[in-house]
């Protein structure tokens, strides 16, 4: 399973000498702990019979509260608390509405790449995988379309179309305007269920918060929201807003996996937004984040050799990188791991075995300074795995619009992430 | 579904002037608040980095190790924390067991009547559950040899036995030494997997706690752990022990599920555990359920109307009560609720149906004078009852050998829990 995969990574990576450009963990020191713990501390005290004891099923009913005031931000503004089931993060509320609606057989669309921990939770609950692919604008409308014409040929039972709309994990990139309004046109016409998981929509660098699909439509977008990067992920709190119909099964549904979601943690969160300037707080941790990413772009552009390409993401946490002609993130691991440097190769982000030419890059934990060396340390490794296959006359173009000038340079309008299979898929962002 | 309806009657129940006898909400307000608030706060404050970030799926090893230590209190003294899977709650653990083990249409022996959550587990995962009966002693090691020969016949596919062996939700008993063994035997005679599900083993009144059927067989029984009891529920940490091949499923399993369960609260156990004085604040626990279960049983033996039974329990929440001959606890809920009484309908803790005369009495959070005053007006329900159906001259000698006296008496060796059915048991008590 490939999360186990990134598990056996991650415990190589965690010893000091290695710069891990692997973990997408949150910069929680950035928060003001001594605040929080104090906090927490009195929630504790002064509140014990309610934070220690059992809880509703569906979550506080103050937290989903402020959750609705919370997707406000994002143009969602006919949300009831009603239509709010709090999650142990919004892992847990994917598991929950595939589980609910997924029956073995049953087909997924998802973007190529994706999220690797929903590609886990589609395996579990035996649903198949058909990916569309993504350019620099996110998602391609008219590949989705393609895909869902290509599902109704073969027979297949498509239950919800799973996207990441907004700086995309592992991709980078964002849905533009006009797509999301093309891809709610294409959910009506074939009445296709959106799952909207939107973790990233509050870390943009430079803009207010894109309007979310949910927001354009409120019978056919399930909507995922969580509070591990605008937070903290280590209380697991998140939570899914669906019509009431469906809130009921997933309440019934995660009554039965765990009961009711932690008291404490719910109402740290709840508190914390009541009584912390937490907007301020997210702007803090957009600045830092920010600063990482322009690292990470100035380090790749300065030593990447020709035919590395990667997006170029104006918020959340990650780069996706394509390794020049016939080179292979996975088999280049142990090498790269040898020079104390961890990525996570790409192969693990598509549940058709493709992607081994991609990486992801996250910046959002490392200092810049662990950053430049980590894309130095990589850069000197790729350009040894050139030497080893003796390919520098094979040099890739690129397949990406996003790297202007002489390194890694795609031209304007190249391609998209998945490559040439979809080289002609370019126009669209015009 | 059984949830939705107990939580219905909670929504109602909570009214101030309701005494419910409904809810196993435990007595955290007994908890040293302040202790554990500051214990928190410097949890955060101080540790921030960790106990505010993602972490492994598996759970914190120095949680896991204490775990070991727990558990060693009823004899399991093997475990490694390696086999321990922390889980959100033991409802998650339960749901984790499941979902590796369970196919739709497969069996799963549980006592009747079967905590309510399990029942919910086993109906998402489509399994069919099998009751076997109990009486005072706990499961009747015959009636599980019984049934297993019948599912034999019947062609199912049997994948375990689920069990709560000490002071049972709902119905109060234990599993007497003896039984202990002769279950165990014919698991090992059968290849049966036992999951033996234990959140009140510290919760005995009058003895040290029993050796756990972990603490026998090792390969053959998948031990669930919870703190909900000890400590909190509001932190929803809870565990599986398991034998390696399965852990790592399971960790898989719950890696798709919520990716890891909440840091801070398994910290906050961890460092309860490490620096209170966790077994006294058990010992204080016992005391006031002691309390509490004698305020109950001298309440219903002074006040139930002849035909009504009921068990004593010597740990634990629970008295599961048995209505006079004639009656219904759910058809009389609605006289109750209007009497301000509660009390859990012993339907919700069968999967076939059965149980219509059976309620369960939870003692754990109300006062000993609420109590008393919950019984005297439950008595009261019922004499109206009798007085309705005019059963005076039907009334059922009862089915427990628990309760002597003239009063809801059962003679000694009497019935067990699923009554006339099963009354041809009883020798086996001998």
């Amino acid at each position: 399973m490939k999360t186990s995969e990134i598990r056996a990574l991650f415990s190589v990576v965690s010893r000091p000498e290695v710069v891990s450009l692997a973990g997408g963990m949150p910069a929680v020191t950035a928060l003001p702990l001594d605040a929080v713990g104090s906090m927490i501390g009195e929630l504790v005290s002064g509140m014990g019979a309610q934070t220690l004891q059992y809880g509703s099923g569906q979550g506080d009913p103050r937290l989903r509260e402020r959750i609705c005031d919370v997707m406000a931000l994002e143009g969602i503004t006919d949300a009831s608390p009603s239509e709010v089931v709090v999650t142990v993060g919004s892992q847990q509320g994917l598991d929950l509405v595939t589980r609910v609606f997924c029956d073995p057989g049953d087909v997924v669309l998802a973007e190529g790449p994706s999220y690797v921990g929903a590609l886990g939770v589609f395996q579990a609950a035996e649903a198949r995988v058909r990916h569309v692919p993504m350019d620099d604008d996110g998602l391609i409308p008219e590949a989705l379309e393609q895909t869902l014409l290509e599902c109704r040929a073969d027979g297949d039972r498509v239950k919800f179309l799973y996207t990441v709309p907004n700086y995309h994990n592992p991709a980078g990139v964002t849905l533009s305007e006009p797509r999301r309004q093309a891809v709610m046109e294409i959910a009506e016409r074939y009445d296709l269920l959106v799952i909207e998981d939107n973790p990233y929509g509050l870390l943009g660098f430079d803009r207010e918060p894109m309007r979310a699909l949910r927001a354009r439509d409120d019978r056919r977008v399930i909507y995922l929201g969580s509070f591990s990067k605008t937070f903290s992920p280590g209380l697991r709190v998140g939570w899914v807003l669906a019509p009431l119909a469906v809130r009921e099964k997933l309440v019934l549904a995660t009554e039965a996996q765990v009961l009711c979601p932690p008291s404490l943690t719910q109402y740290a969160v709840a508190r914390y937004l009541d009584t912390q300037p937490w907007r301020e707080q997210v702007k803090h941790f957009v600045e830092l984040y920010r600063e990482r990413r322009d690292a990470t772009l100035e380090s790749l552009e300065a030593l990447m050799p020709a035919g590395t390409t990667w997006t170029r993401p104006d918020g959340g946490f990650y780069v996706w990188l394509k390794l020049p002609h016939g080179l292979d993130a996975k088999q280049m691991q142990p090498r790269a791991v040898n020079a104390h440097v961890a990525y996570v190769p790409g192969i693990g982000f598509y549940a058709d075995g493709s992607g081994s030419e991609f990486m992801r890059l996250s910046y959002c934990y490392p200092e810049p300074d662990q950053i430049r060396e980590g894309v130095r340390r990589l850069a000197r490794v790729i350009e040894a795995e050139l030497d080893l296959h003796s390919t520098f006359d094979a040099v890739d173009t690129g397949t990406f619009r996003a790297v202007p000038g002489p390194h890694g340079g795609a031209a304007p309008g190249a391609g998209t992430i998945v490559g040439p299979a979809n080289s002609d898929r370019y126009e669209d962002r015009a």
